[in-house]
């Protein structure tokens, strides 16, 4: 039975887990990622957590999934949250386990293989992963392959306009899909309506209650029959169906898979949502829309992902 | 010497062409589609036209790209210029071609693959055509295979939603691609401008002088400095950098190229297409930003890929 390694690097934890050919994390440990993030330090953390896991076995692979842009599979860009700048990861790996194959990847490239080998999309050849968090990820599986294209950096659905000149992005830009569906861009909504003079049960929760301003308390509001709370939700699902329907038309996927914290909402937001990206996306009378769905694997996902990225 | 037959198959002509392993087309005809537009006596005329030109020769294989939506790269789905309704394209050729493999695949397809293997794309792995007339066409092509995706139906990228909620498409959604970067649009902006108050010289054209309304006459009226002419077509290169900017996000390819009517406009179209396509891409600064280029082989693009779907 041959094992591989999967490792999900965050800014926090270094999550290792021993991956078997079914795709089940056999074993698995976590490590702090600790608070000198410097490229070698870092890398001395991930060896011994990998030694220690393994405890003698020799792996078939060792694969990353890093909260950055990885190039050709092997190097890491620019990854403010750790201080590493262009990092030859895959190198430094193979340094350190001679004779392992090492491969690099995107973490949410990782998790998006990870759903699409044993979770939500594993029953289908193809599959699209939008990750609803700070910001809007996306990841395309085609039968067990990330789409990586040239660079071998990756898809960014996130900061594909679906509003052109509209909201302001984190990335500068204006009217990207990640601009009116991410976390952050609720968060923008719900300190609007608390500023406005509008009506509105969020300004209790938020001014008198200082309740945590999130995604959440979206959701409450609209639940608790609040207008502006009810209109926020309407919006947010809208967008985030054109965001669905375009990944529909651009990729013809069997599923369509929502992560990250706004995914766990359930019905409230998955019926409207695939309702509407029926209605939004060309030619579905004919051919149907994939319906979206919600992840099923949470963090395993970057572990399995990375294993076999 | 192995040979392969490529048809394209229009609602005026069906053009065949013999092509060779360099993907050269060694002999072609046209023949009339015939106002008889129903499906068997269409397919007499093919395989008329495909013996003509083989002359006794066995070829490889038999590629037809047909003008509308094809299912597992043989069905013909509901073809209106045909009046052709889910045929099965590739049983019925195989019938008539027995021991020679067929293959159906979209008109748009079949030339994306054409200028993949042989044209604007040759000497890159992966390519993005987008052409540009009535609608807005598009298709995708990695290391000489069209993306294809569930149903074996192909991506639509000109019904994108890029300005969600904006102008009508024909598709009867609102701000698609096609609704901005599609002659049907620019036909569309010249006739509000000689139906507007605003003084332009396009009004003299359409009105006076009785001019053929299309793309040319908007880069026309920007040439001879007419602001209305001018802002028009900054309108339209700003839409269709928009539209290649998200296809360089989403599917990282090497090079987008233009294809259609609106492509042969030039240095006007392609320099500011390139600088805003850039400026609108996040991460471009850090992975640079494919160039889009105009397409080289105009229809032969359709019969070169149509022999390699």
């Amino acid at each position: 039975m041959s094992i591989r390694v999967g490792i999900d690097l965050g800014g926090t934890n270094i999550k290792i887990g021993l991956v078997d050919e079914n795709y089940r994390i056999v074993r698995r440990s976590s490590v702090p990622t600790g608070s000198d993030h410097s490229f070698m330090t870092v890398m001395d953390r991930i060896q011994a957590g990998v030694n220690d896991i393994l405890d003698g076995q020799i792996p078939e692979s060792i694969g990353i999934g890093v909260p950055t842009t990885v190039l050709d599979r092997r190097i890491a860009v620019d990854t403010p949250n750790l201080d590493w700048k262009n990092c030859d990861v895959a190198s430094e790996m193979e340094r350190r386990f001679p004779n392992v194959i090492c491969a690099v990847g995107n973490d949410a490239d990782c998790a998006a293989l990870g759903e699409s080998l044993a979770g939500a999309g594993r029953e289908y050849d193809s599959m699209v992963l939008l990750t609803l968090g700070t910001g809007v990820g996306g990841s395309v599986v085609y039968n067990g392959k990330v789409l990586l294209g040239d660079h071998g950096c990756g898809v960014e659905i996130g900061h594909m306009k679906v509003q052109d000149g509209g909201e302001v992005c984190g990335c500068g830009g204006k009217g990207c899909l990640e601009s009116y569906a991410s976390a952050t861009a609720v968060k923008r909504e719900i300190m609007r309506a608390v500023e406005s003079t509008e009506e509105t049960v969020l300004k209790d929760w938020v001014l008198r209650e200082g309740r945590t301003v999130g995604a959440r308390m979206m959701f409450d509001a609209a639940e608790a029959g609040d207008a502006i709370g009810k209109r926020m939700l309407e919006n947010y699902i809208h967008y985030l169906a054109v965001g669905v329907s375009n990944c529909v038309l651009l990729y013809r996927p069997q599923t369509i898979v929502l992560g990250g914290g706004i995914a766990a909402a359930g019905d409230v937001l998955f019926g409207p949502l695939n309702e509407q990206a029926k209605e939004l996306t060309y030619g579905a009378d004919l051919l149907g829309c994939p319906k979206a769905v919600p992840a099923l694997l949470g963090n395993d996902a970057g572990i399995i992902g990375a294993a076999y990225i």
